[in-house]
């Protein structure tokens, strides 16, 4: 039968919390904060970077890179349970929508945003 | 035969992004910028609830940040993509990492930072 | 003659910035990012406190979140440098624009976001 | 007699926010959020452009810039105000100890992060 990984690592997260009795720590709002922080310290990697040298990272900045964005996947999975959200059904939701917003031929090559179409 | 919900979300993401020639704007540095947007936006919702209210959310407000949510998720999967990063691997690093950092016994019910216990 | 505290800061950064040669990494696009990078590291600081604990640092965590501030203010200058930003008539043209959306009669204790209240 | 721009500031906006009984919705943690969701704004306008173009907005775009920059100043003058930080003392603090940090003729031309030098 068929795993998920998100699955799995959701279970795995809510049991970390609770052997430690963090749960009452993981509000939503406290962990949209965690959440948000740990962007914070993605951008500091890539801040002083041109574009091209961010996608052209050594290898021992890009495992830490790689440890942030494990964070922010941790506390994503963390607020997903705790409001009891569907990260992935919400992605499909949301791609439908970028979809319509963003028609191929209108945008092509062209990254504004989509208030500015209109 | 089983097929994982981030492989498959990346795989659509690409195609989206190609079909409008968007790569050329999906740099790691834009990408983390993007990312960080869309926390900020999740923020917005909860910055003036209290702890409990933001466990409350009513369906529209639910509904409003399971789709920030997933915009998040979607930028973390372009970065791992362009970067070459393995979400779900990183993630398991990172729990064994904070196994040791948080052990279960000295942080019962203590959320303080790491570098504190030092 | 009045000498006004952030022009002092402006030039003392700016001098700051050129001795070193680092005007050429102040994009207002990277500014951004340090700016942003800067306020995920204020929030590091009250993720897991509540409202009430906020309020009451003790006087170590008051210097660090204190020397946290400094950086935002520091890179928003900085920011608004680039930019030929005027900070402080921007911020009264805010207030005044925030004055008609907020009247004081209509929102009094009430904090939902302005786009709630149409 | 000299008027600092700051403290008139944070005078109009401690008044805006009594007028409106909003005082008991700005704990420093609440404050750190929209801090942060506002500089996830000011992100938003510069993702998709170059460092280049983020140096040459057009008059419409600096405008909205400069707004999302008045909310940035905003935010940080009313923490200050609920932490009691001085601003500008902390950031004369925080160059004093940049300087000692970044020794110009080590650092000149570079923008490495601290930790990177060591």
């Amino acid at each position: 039968m068929a795993r998920d990984s998100l699955d799995d690592l959701n279970a795995k997260l809510l049991a970390f919390a609770r052997e430690r009795d963090w749960e009452q720590f993981h509000s939503p709002k406290n962990l949209s904060m965690a959440l948000a922080g740990e962007c914070g310290e993605l951008l500091e990697h890539f801040q002083w970077l041109n574009e091209q040298q961010s996608a052209e990272l050594d290898a021992d900045r890009k495992q830490q890179v790689a440890l942030e964005m494990a964070d922010i996947l941790i506390y994503l999975i963390r607020l997903a349970e705790r409001l009891d959200v569907d990260l992935v059904d919400s992605a499909y939701r949301k791609m439908a929508m970028n979809r319509e917003r963003y028609p191929t031929e209108r945008v092509r090559g062209d990254a504004r945003r989509a208030d500015e179409y209109d």
